[in-house]
Parts: structure tokens; C-alpha cells; sequence
């Protein structure tokens, strides 16, 4: 088999929304969605902006989606050559992973439509296709190709005021609503048979209209090439558009610069998985091939949306995921990248600390869903009631904490695994010490005892909401606090300026008292209480709380959910404990957790069966991590994960599991570890594998990683 | 028009419910629903016992209805003349508040049958029914009359293994199911002609058949006499039933003690309202009649249940109604029947102490729906959602921990109001101090301040569920730690050994720390904010909020109820604050904040009115302490007050609102207001209003207050 391609064969109208994401090529810049060239609106085609954001009235901020200046339409006599609107005698769909591109060929009855397009991973700004045309018959054929401004939009429309011009190329230009950024789109197209062209200005976009008579058995080849720029790129980003189109290469020449900054990617990343009859080496391909589509290489500072450049869905915002699941692969394969994410976490502290004093509380309370500058995208009410149809207020926004302890520990872990202090004096220690202050003013201590305590919160398990003293939170909460309180313990020059800076002095003496008294005490062998009450909640087993499902996109959180009340949970949340903080838990406590967590769990979040396989390595169960793996890996090959939370659509794809399904393989199997530079495993491989060979990026030279079931060497 | 009765003509099925309540006899240690003779199960015909609880399997635990001796059912030549069954050609019921008598008088096409019931105020054990069959044909007639033990329930059954005995006298023996508590039922019957007497146990009861030749034009008089006593009574029930039925006097004579009872009721407490037109008067009588037909005389130690003696609803349980609501009156009229209700609170301190510990506090966490021995009768679901079925999660169990504040409220006003410390001694200091212990055990203080908070409570406000710093709450739990703290600094005897046998003395230094800070401030004239980010609550009308509802019966409150996110109240809470401590606030302040709470307050609790009437007489706004005056007094004249809670029925009498309209008349109204015994007055008349008249027992001597438009004098 193919582990760098994936096929599917046929047309099903009811595959167009995972095939959007299962086919989507990117570049980080942006992300173009798995549809046909002639679809638009309807069929969910999307060019989706990374870090442009825009709200229309009082509907949810989301991210805005560039005109599609890949748009080609054919027509043969008169006769819609469309994908669904056309049945086709063949179809084919195929992405190739190794190149980041994607292809199509859909034989219609009169015409054969093959494509190829990437969005090009040496040039964040362009896009590429590639259309062959080879009639079966002679017929009077005309191409509509260009910009189509026709978009997908959940929450939209989001760009206004519309622009258009013909020539050079055809040239889109529009502003956002909400705050005026300009979004403009290029399109040039390469013919290379002689046609009449004519180009057209209409109400859904710009487009050129190219007629020619075919010849039965005769092939036409059109490239087309669009470029994007928004205001965020710096000055007219519309001249810059249309000279990027002049600038254009032909496509094979485009194509070839393309895919060696794919292998320069690959060759920092790519695991090769020998084992499992390929299915789970496409897999791996696969997850790392989405995560790499979204990476934000052209970006300083910038982090990744939930549902990555595959959509709209989850308000374009970046989560805990990029900290957790995402920072881990890039900072064991490309630190810079790593530092670009949580160079992202600390130019967005003005707006976890306005976050904070919104709450009444000091320090950084980072945003759940952040987008642009740190603004919170998450709001009161983020699930609509599937019975009454009425928003549900819930409690994400305001009680999961343990994000801002989740950023700081991601610092921690850069500094920690690369030795690397530079980003620490550039922010980040700054952020710890904010968001060490900002527990200490969300703490509370029992008024008659010594009890220190996180009231109110949510865990990760999103289904028990306003819970006290759950243990992830508390321990995320003081190990921040002990990060803070070791920068000021290091007492550099630049630690003692923070300090002053900060006007800290106070904070850190309550820190050395309060950290000790927050922190859990977990002892050997102990099952941890997800939270206070946790273990007096109904023991209903999973099969029992499905069955009082009655509608299948009901929420199974909040106050009414079905979940809320008993012991079933949506996702890893002890066992995420005990997997990033190994050091705390011997191999017994990790196993006894895992073992009455799991079956408990509904793996409700694509963020769930990553920890669970990562910590059944811990205790060298690879068979039991095993199957998590695979869940983890092909996510978005299968097209699983909720789809709808409520009434809200929530695909996409999903980098969270994306980077799990790496760590799982390079952490868990692998058993990775690296500190200060230096590189230790402890492999663990399941029996379905026989060889893992990856890089590791340390102390900025890339070692090479092969474990086998004989043992592991280090090239 | 007579100020002392009510009367319905006319018979609609709809009204069975409504006028089962309305016209309700009771005398303290039971209630008999107004319902017809021949009525039963179907008709929710029932004999509600004061204090005696069952639960069946995992329902809730409600109290126990006792077999109905008053059955009686006419059938005259073969016809069955049941309401409902027969149809009347006249109907007529009515409710003497005066002398506590319930009439009806049913005219069917061949008779007329006229009953008259009351249960005894002389004697607790006994209810008495007499029965005039006026006969407008010649015919067979057949009464068949007995205890029936078909009883309504709402999650029953609760009597178990019944034993019947035909003679001497009807008898009926049964054990709960939970605890074997054994309930008997006797009954007598008498008739003033001859007739063949069979007697039958049956399966649903034992009784009389009475068959007679019936004459045209001709009355026939039949007395019943049932007695009914119960394990909690003393031993042998059955035997004590027999006995009474065998000690019972003539009916006239029983009315005749009974008449003379309720009118040393009338004479501690009866209210003469001269004005309005006689509505007001009598709505009034009508308040006071079902409150004293359910003032536990017969008992040293019990309360009253939130529906009183009319049902099983709200689970038969004592809410803080007794001491907020009803306490008032009692202890301006008869401070014995004040005693008793406190006393039911002392005597379930260990109920309260348990409570406390199962949630890891220390003291006294009352239970907001206390049953038997203090058990806590309130479950975690209390509201069914009328869209899934399913129940759902409510907080009122664990949240509402105002419950504890308002007991010691009560004690402590009983000892400020009579000047009379023996309940102090004979344990309400004790429950002072454990209440006081609870609320520092429950108490936070912010890490990083000097803030003292009270987390996630409810208020008296029920739609808003596990708020923060709810005024109420924490000026109670205050009160609540200053009473504590000014029984130890009495420094008597007894204080010094209480705190030694409670081991008080940390508790002590601790409650001298923690009141001042927890104690809220009240700055002049300004907005009281019912909880920590109410006012950023959407402020959304009452009737935005009602056009929200999609189901009459669905519940506003909880996460998901459409007042819960909105600053639309249930009830007064800030303003009942106001009125439970006037001494706080200047009338500017009540009145600033009456304006801005009224218009959000639903009064979907028949607690709220009374609130708002007793403010607005306190800055003299008598007519628009009226209206709200006019709804509570009239609640279970009208039939009014919600009758659903979700799913659930939640109907029956109001006795807050009966206690409230008595506070309007004589605490709002008059101004009354009594200090160790100092009676004063500071009256506002609305204009509806000439004369009120009323007796107080100051320092145990009866004084009667009169309050004219001119001034006011004490006899």
C-alpha cells in the first residue's frame, strides 16, 4: 500500500464535508478545503485565513475565508460539468501527503476533469492548479475560472465593499466588517491551447470565460495560479497580489519548489513506521501531513486554530491543544516553530491580563478560544439546546482555568528540553509570573482550616462543569506557582528587573506559602479523584449513559447533560495528570488511573486517546496503547470526532490529535525524552511495530532516532 | 358580605384540585382535603398527617396520608350520587374560616345530600362528619359509609399489611413501609332513622352499609365520627382509635367544643380589617383559618410543611418558611406554638450536624426540606425538564445555605421579641453556635486579600443557583456569627459551659475574626447587588423573559431556565434583606432598591409579595405595599400560586403567604414592632384600610392593638 497517499473512489453527496477536511491542502498562511474546483458556497469551498478574524453584528467572531481565486467551472454544450450536478461514470479522489497535493479526476460523459492543486509550502501566498481536460466527444467547451467571492461563511459575511478589476490579472479586493482589514485575491490562468477569452466582473466575483471547441480524444491543460494577501501582510496587499501572479513560475516550475520545501519539512519530521501492513504508517503520514499544512512557518508569532485552516468551526481560535498537543512535536523536531506558537501566548498577555481584571482577578487568564491579540473568542453560551433550540450557557469561557497553567507549562518545557533561556527573557517568564499571580488571586483558602483550594472550575473534562479542586487544575495551577517561584530563585539580573518591573515582591512571598498548600498530595498508588465528589457521582457505566441519549447531537455536558451527573467523563483528565507530569506518579499509580479512568471515559474530545496511549506506554502496555493510537492517527483519514456539539457544527480537522498521534509514536512507543539537549528512550513498541525511525531536533542538530524491537540507536 | 366564609357554587371537575385545598379542615395533627364524602383516591381525598413520614423505594419520602373514616357514599336505587359521577342540578361548597367547618350541599335529581365536616380543634385525634339526605322521591337507599383505605399518593403507597376489625367500631391498622410505623383508624357512625346495617372489610377498607326505604320530602341524619392515631402518638394506636371512637360525644356536642376552641384561637390572633369592601377582611380570616388549621397546638416540638396539611407536595417537608414566615405571627400571638416550631429545629440539631459533615463543614447545615428527626428530605434532582422528562440537577440540597442562618434568626428575634432566654437554655444557643460553626467551616477567604466570601449558595432567589456572595447569605450567616459571638460575651454560666461543651473557644476567636469580614456593607442609599455579577446579567423584562418560555410548566430556574441567566428574580432577596433588617437601612435605601428589584421579581414564590408589601410600608408607600398585600392574602382563596415545577405537582395551601399576609397587616401595616416585650407602633394605613384591630401577647399579657386613620391605642 501506499503510506503517502490516500484515494477514495466515488461520489457521495453526503462526503462532501469530511472530504473538505480529509483533502484539504495548506501552508499555514492558509488553508484550501478538499472540494472540487467548480464548487463553491454550497459544498463548503473555503480558502481559510490563518489569524484573520472578523465578527459580524453579535454572532461569533470567526475567521474570515479569502476569495476562492481557484475557481473553474466547465461547461461542454451547454451542459454543467459539476460535480453533483452532473453524475459522473468515474470519480477519484486522492491527496498525496509526502507533496501536499491534491488531486481529482471525475469522468463525465462527454469529459474527463483531472486537477491538481497545492497550496504552495514555498510561497505562503499562493495557491496552485493545475486543470486537464480530455473530451470524449467534439463539443463547444467554455471554462469559467477565477475568483469566486461567493463564501462559505458560518457566521458571516464578513468581507464588504468589493472591488474588482480585470488586468492585469483578475484582482479581488474587499474589507472585513468589523475592523476594515483589506483582503485581496489574484488570479492568473495559463492556457496552452488557443481559446477566446474574454473576463467579466459579476456579482459572485471576477472571472474569465474561456471558449474553445474541442476535439474528441484531444487533451487542454489550463494552470491556474491565486495569490492572497490580507492588511496583516503589510501595505496594499491587492498590488502585492496582482504582482505575486506576475511573478508566477510556470506550474511545473512552482510545483517542484513546492514539494522541496515539503522534503525540507519531512526531512525534520517524517517517522517512519515499518509494521502494521502500512495502515498505520499512512496514518502517522497523514496526521503529520495536516499538522504541517496549518504550521504557521511564514509567522513569527502565531498559533493554531482548533479545527486547524479546515474551517470556521470552533471560532478559528486556538486552544489549550496548541500547548499540549501541538508544542511537543514541534519542539522535539522545529523549535522555532514551537517558540512561534508560544511567541503567540506571550504577545497575547495585554489581553489575558484584561481577561483577569474582567473577572475581578490580577495577572493573565489566558483566553479559552484566543483569537487576534489575545482577544477571548469563547462566549457565554456555546452549545444551542437541541430540544429547545436555545443557547446553553456554559462555563468554558469562565472556569477552565488551567489554561493559563497550561501555557506556562509549555514554556517551561521549551526552556527544560532545549536549555534554551532566549525565550524566557523574551516574555515568557513574564507570562509565568502573570499567570502565577493570577491563581493566587483565584485561589481560596477555607476560612477555619489551612485548606487551599481552586474553587469553580473546569477541568479538562468538559462534561463536569463548576467543579472544585479538580486535581489537573491544581497541579497545573502550582506547578505554574513553582515556575514562577524558580525564575525568582534563579536571581539573575533579569529576574530581579522582572520582579521590580512586575512590583512582585509581595506575590512571591505568598507564593512560597501558597504553592506548597495548592499543590496535590498524590499518594503512591492512590486513585486521584478527578475532583471533590467526583467518586460519589452515579457509577453508570458508558453503555448506561448513552442509552438516555434522545437526540444524538444533544450535549451530553452542562447542568442537563447526561454526563454531567455521573461518573462517565469526555476526555482524558486524571490520566492527562499523569501523563505530563510523569515524574509525580510511579508506574502503578499511572496504571491504576488509567485503568479506572478509561472505561469511563467516551473519548467525547479527539484530545482524549492520545494521553490514554501515551500513559499505557508509561506502564508498558503497548498493546493497550495501541488502539488509541490507531484512533488517534487516522482521525482525520476516517473523518471521526463529533461533529456536532448541540446544534454547532464542530468539524474540521484535528491538530490536536494530529501532534498525539506523534507523540504518541516518538513519546510513547518510542519513549522519548529530551532535557537540556540531551536525548534518552525507553522504547515501548506495540507488536503491530517493527521499526520507528525518526529526527530529533537537539541543541539545534537533528539526530536521527531508530528504535527496533533489538533496541535503539541515535545517528 | 361575610367576612368568615367562602363559598363556591357550581361543580367543575378542574376546581377537584384547587378547592381540595381551599376548602381544607385541619387541626394541626391532620388535614382533610376539601374534598366531597363519596370522594377518593382519583379526587386526591386525604387525611394528611402532621410529622409522620414514609418513603417507598427510591422516590421521594413524603409524609402518610391516613385511611379516610369520613367515607361515606350514597346510592339511591342502585345509582351511585357521586359528584362527578351523578350530575348535580345544584352544587354548593363552602368554608366557614370562623368556626373551621366545611359545608356542601348537592342537590341531584332524586336527593339532597348536605354534609358538614370539621376536624376537631378540641380534640386532635378527631374528625367529624355529619350527613343530611333529603330525599325529593320515595326510594331505595343504600349509604355506604366507612374508612376507606384507598388512599392518593403521590409516590406511595405507604401503608402496609392492613388488618381490619368490624366492631365495635370500623377499624383500620396498617405499618409503614420504611420505618413500621403503625397508623390506625376508628370509625362511628350514627344515624337518626332505621336502617339494616351490614359491615364489610373490603379490599380497599372496612365499612358500613346502611340500606333504608327512603320517603319523598323526607331528611334522614347520619354522623360519622373517625379517629385516627399513630404509632408516633404512643402504643397501641389501634386500641387509642377504638377507644376515642367510643369516647366521642353527640355531633353537636363535639361542634360545640371544637367551635369553642377555634375561638380561643381566634381571640390570641384573629385580625378585624374594617375597609376595602370585606374582600381584604375576609381574605385575611381565610389566611389565619389555614394557618391555624395546621399550627401544630397538639405537639411540644414540630413545624409546618410549605404546603401545610394539604398534600404530600414539596415532600411534606419544613422549609425556612417556619421561621422567616410563620414564625411572626406566632410569636406575637401565641408564643407557645412559636416554641414548638423552634424547638422541632433544636430537637433536629443532629440532622443538621450530619448534614454539615456529609458535605465536610462542621455545625449545623439544616436541611432545606427537613423531615423527621432534621432528615433531610430534599434530594438533588427536584425539577423535571418538561422537553427530555429527564430529571434534573438542582442545588437547593446543597446550596442553599441561608437555611442554617435563618433558624438562628428566628431564635435569636424569639429571645429579642419575648426577652424570655429559656429556649436559649433549652438549646436554641447551642443551634446558634453550631449554625454559626457551619458557616465559618464554609467560608473562604481570597488567597492574595483580606476578602471573606461565601461560594456558590443560592439565595432566597431560586433561578439564580450557585452564585457568590449572595447579600442575603452572607448578611444572615453575619447575623448569624454575631448572635454566636453575643451569647459568649453574655459570659454567663451556661454560655461559659456551652462553649466548653462544644469545644467553642478556637471557634470563638475565629467568628470575631471572620464576622466583621464577611459581614457585607451597606453603603447609604446605594444599590444592594444580589450576588457577585448579577448586575452584568442581561436585564431583560419580565416579559421578554416570559415570551421566552416554550412550555407553561417548564422551570425558569437551573442553568437551563430562562430567568437563570437574566437579572429576573423568582422572589425578593434583596429585598426580603431589607425587611428581615430594617435596622441596616435608612427608607431611602429600601425604597431605592424595592424600585429596581420589584419590576425583576416574577413572585413565582408565594414567599416573595409579603416582602415587598412589609418595604413599601416601610417608606410609606402603603399603595404599593396593597397590591402585593391583596395576592398574598388572597393565594388560596383565589386558588392561586404555581401549581407546577416542571413536571412536578408542587399545588396545596401556602402557609408562608398566610403567615406573610398577617406580617403586612400587623409588622407593615400597623408597624408593630415588639422588643423584650415594648410594644410600639408606627402605623401606614393604606387607604383601603379604616381600622385594624388585632390582639398581641407582649411579655404573656394579651394586648389589643387598634390602629385607626386618627392614631392607634393598646387595651
Amino acid at each position: 500500500m501506499d503510506i503517502w497517499t490516500f484515494t477514495q473512489d466515488g461520489y457521495r453527496e453526503e462526503d462532501i464535508v469530511t472530504n473538505g477536511n480529509r483533502f484539504l491542502v495548506g501552508n499555514g498562511y492558509m488553508g484550501f478545503r478538499g472540494t472540487m474546483d467548480e464548487w463553491g458556497r454550497r459544498q463548503m469551498a473555503a480558502v481559510c485565513l490563518a489569524g484573520v478574524y472578523d465578527q459580524n453584528g453579535d454572532r461569533w467572531r470567526e475567521p474570515v475565508n479569502a476569495p476562492n481565486g481557484l475557481f473553474a467551472r466547465l461547461t461542454v454544450n451547454g451542459a454543467d460539468m459539476a460535480l453533483g450536478a452532473e453524475k459522473p461514470l468515474e470519480h477519484r479522489q486522492t491527496i498525496d501527503f509526502r507533496r501536499g497535493v491534491h488531486k481529482r479526476d471525475t469522468l463525465f460523459e462527454p469529459v474527463r476533469i483531472q486537477s491538481e492543486r497545492f497550496a504552495s509550502m514555498a510561497e505562503p501566498h499562493l495557491l496552485r492548479s493545475r486543470l486537464t481536460l480530455t473530451f470524449r466527444q467534439d463539443a463547444e467547451a467554455e471554462l469559467l475560472c477565477g475568483i469566486d467571492t461567493d463564501l462559505w461563511d458560518i457566521n458571516g459575511p464578513h468581507l464588504f465593499d468589493y472591488t474588482y478589476k480585470t488586468s492585469p490579472f483578475l484582482l479581488t479586493e474587499a474589507r472585513t466588517g468589523e475592523l476594515n482589514i483589506p483582503v485581496a485575491a489574484a488570479q492568473n490562468a495559463s492556457a496552452d491551447f488557443p481559446c477566446e477569452e474574454t473576463r467579466e466582473a459579476a456579482e459572485t466575483g471576477v472571472f474569465r470565460r474561456l471558449r474553445f471547441n474541442a476535439a474528441a480524444g484531444q487533451t487542454y491543460t489550463i494552470t491556474l495560479a491565486a495569490c492572497v494577501f490580507t492588511g496583516l501582510d503589510g501595505p496594499n496587499p491587492g498590488e502585492r497580489a496582482q504582482a505575486l501572479c506576475g511573478q508566477t513560475r510556470g506550474f511545473a516550475e512552482d510545483l517542484t519548489a513546492h514539494e522541496a520545501a515539503w522534503e525540507a519539512v519531512w526531512s525534520a519530521s517524517a517517522v517512519e513506521l515499518h509494521g502494521g501492513g502500512g495502515e498505520a504508517a499512512r496514518s502517522l503520514n497523514a496526521s503529520l501531513y495536516h499538522l504541517h499544512s496549518i504550521a504557521p512557518r511564514h509567522a513569527q508569532s502565531l498559533s493554531v486554530p482548533a479545527r486547524g485552516l479546515s474551517g470556521q468551526t470552533y471560532k478559528g481560535a486556538v486552544f489549550w491543544d496548541s500547548e499540549i498537543f501541538l508544542f511537543p512535536v514541534f519542539v522535539h523536531t522545529e523549535p522555532e516553530l514551537a517558540k512561534t506558537l508560544l511567541r503567540y501566548r506571550i504577545d497575547t498577555l495585554p489581553g489575558a491580563l484584561r481577561k483577569a481584571a474582567e473577572y475581578g482577578y490580577r495577572g493573565a487568564f489566558y483566553p479559552w478560544e484566543s483569537q487576534e491579540g489575545g482577544a477571548e473568542g469563547c462566549t457565554d453560551y456555546n452549545v444551542t439546546d437541541v430540544f429547545t433550540h436555545r443557547p446553553v450557557r456554559t462555563y468554558f469561557r469562565d472556569k477552565q482555568i488551567h489554561i493559563s497553567g497550561d501555557i506556562a507549562y509549555a514554556l517551561w518545557k521549551y526552556y527544560e528540553i532545549t536549555g534554551d533561556d532566549s525565550l524566557m527573557r523574551e516574555g515568557g517568564a513574564e507570562v509565568i509570573l502573570q499567570c502565577a499571580r493570577f491563581y493566587l488571586s483565584r485561589a481560596h483558602r477555607r476560612a477555619d482550616c489551612d485548606k487551599t483550594e481552586l474553587l469553580d472550575v473546569i477541568g479538562p473534562d468538559e462534561y463536569h462543569e463548576r467543579v472544585n479542586n479538580n486535581a489537573f487544575t491544581n497541579q497545573m495551577a502550582a506547578h505554574c506557582m513553582s515556575c514562577a517561584i524558580a525564575l525568582a530563585d534563579a536571581d539573575t539580573d533579569f529576574a530581579r528587573a522582572l520582579i521590580q518591573k512586575l512590583d512582585y515582591d509581595a506575590d512571591l512571598a505568598l507564593l512560597r506559602e501558597i504553592e506548597p498548600k495548592l499543590r496535590p498530595v498524590f499518594a503512591e498508588g492512590a486513585l486521584i479523584e478527578q475532583f471533590d465528589g467526583y467518586f460519589s457521582l452515579e457509577d453508570a457505566s458508558l453503555a448506561a449513559v448513552r442509552s438516555r441519549v434522545l437526540d444524538e447531537r444533544e450535549y451530553w455536558g452542562t447542568n442537563h447533560g447526561v454526563a454531567a451527573h455521573t461518573q462517565i467523563i469526555k476526555q482524558a483528565d486524571v490520566v492527562a495528570l499523569t501523563a505530563l507530569f510523569p515524574s509525580l506518579f510511579s508506574d502503578q499509580t499511572v496504571e491504576r488511573n488509567w485503568r479506572y479512568y478509561e472505561p469511563r471515559t467516551e473519548h467525547g474530545s479527539s484530545l482524549s486517546a492520545c494521553m490514554y496511549a501515551l500513559t499505557a506506554c508509561r506502564f508498558r502496555r503497548p498493546d493497550l496503547a495501541w488502539e488509541h493510537f490507531v484512533k488517534t492517527a487516522s482521525i482525520d483519514l476516517s473523518g471521526g470526532g463529533k461533529h456536532w456539539a448541540g446544534e454547532i457544527y464542530i468539524g474540521g480537522t484535528h491538530p490536536a490529535a494530529n501532534g498525539g498521534a506523534w507523540m504518541i509514536a516518538a513519546l510513547g512507543f518510542a519513549g522519548l525524552s529530551v532535557r537540556n539537549g540531551e536525548i534518552t528512550l525507553n522504547p515501548c513498541l506495540p507488536e503491530q511495530i517493527e521499526t520507528l525511525r525518526f529526527p530529533v531536533c537537539a541543541r539545534g542538530k537533528r539526530v536521527t532516532v531508530t528504535v527496533t524491537r533489538q533496541g535503539w540507536t541515535l545517528e
